[in-house]
């Protein structure tokens, strides 16, 4: 960049830009609001950045992120053990969190088997969920991996990994159809097809 | 938010969504990235925050963002000193160096004025402004303050202090009309009667 610009204002543009999602310009944008705001603002930022990866960890049960061990959701005796919801990522729990109609537990597969990313079953928590339905209480296994191909393909993985291994909870898929408030439309060929196989009886 | 959230991802949640076109989902993601990602992001991140504010200053001549004193433009011999581009914001100097068409000086106003806003002329570095003139070697002043309603109030403003002073530098606004690229299908009426109006002969 040009030297109009100090290499601390360059040093962060540069930092921001890392981020998914920015481009140099938002990253501009960015950095240049920061010189304006309060310093305060500033402080907390780095503070909270600084500190999110020394006080979080992964619950050693489900792989949720935690700052305790285990984290509360594994903590609870008010949720019901017996079930378990498989997702990718930990934004999927603050998703389904977020509905409040769901009470099991939950198990983060830290992403979806995908060759073409070189990520194959070993480098997801999938021997672990293994492990958990292999300890007993587990009677369902929601597989909310995201519909399409790469967590249809880990779903069906994990089936096979639990029949191989002598274990039949119940395996469920998370149902496909209609967005809410959607437009048939515009709806894609896909979902309107899901839709129509999965319609319900009034 | 839910206790699925530990308090240090909440924490960089809110402090993320503090910044300007920053949702809250774009927030989460961005936190969840981080945490997925190498430590040394993080850690460059936040360093690189914590020091933008204390290693930069404003330049005590053109009041743009500087870790010198005074700022590489306005030390810069090679830059001639009797052309000054007047502008809202850092990064409007940063645009017009992007430019490579340009070899003047800068004044950076730090905002425009916007009785909306409760901004008026004395929060400006305008007062600053007049002052360069009256020192004497300026002999063009480029009012690049945005076209619209605010940047051409705030460049009349200028004019009216310098006339009162008794300052008559070659007054200039930079051009309106069509983008480049642009589609005269699709240009708002304000514009096509700017590119009307300024139309050169060939």
């Amino acid at each position: 960049m040009s030297k109009a610009i100090p290499a601390s204002v360059t040093r962060l543009i540069e930092a921001f830009a890392q981020l998914p999602g920015v481009g140099n310009k938002t990253a501009s944008r960015l950095t240049y609001f920061l010189l304006r705001a309060p310093a305060q603002l500033s402080e907390n930022l780095a503070q909270a950045i600084a500190e999110l990866k020394s006080k979080t960890r992964l619950c050693s049960i489900c792989f949720n992120i935690t700052e305790e061990e285990p984290c509360a959701i594994c903590a609870d005796p008010q949720r019901d053990a017996s079930q378990i919801m498989v997702v990718e990522e930990p934004l999927d729990v603050l998703a389904i969190e977020r509905t409040g109609s769901y009470n099991g537990r939950y198990h983060v597969l830290h992403g979806v088997i995908s060759p073409r990313d070189g990520i194959g079953p070993d480098q997801l928590k999938i021997r672990e969920l293994i492990k958990r339905v292999q300890a007993g209480s587990v009677t369902e296994l929601i597989l909310g991996t995201n519909p399409g191909l790469e967590g249809d393909a880990t779903a069906m993985y994990i089936k096979s990994e639990l029949d191989a291994a002598g274990l039949h909870p119940r395996l469920t898929r998370l149902a496909r159809g209609l967005p809410s408030g959607a437009d048939l439309e515009y709806a894609d060929a896909a979902t309107l097809t899901r839709a129509l196989q999965g319609r319900q009886s009034l």
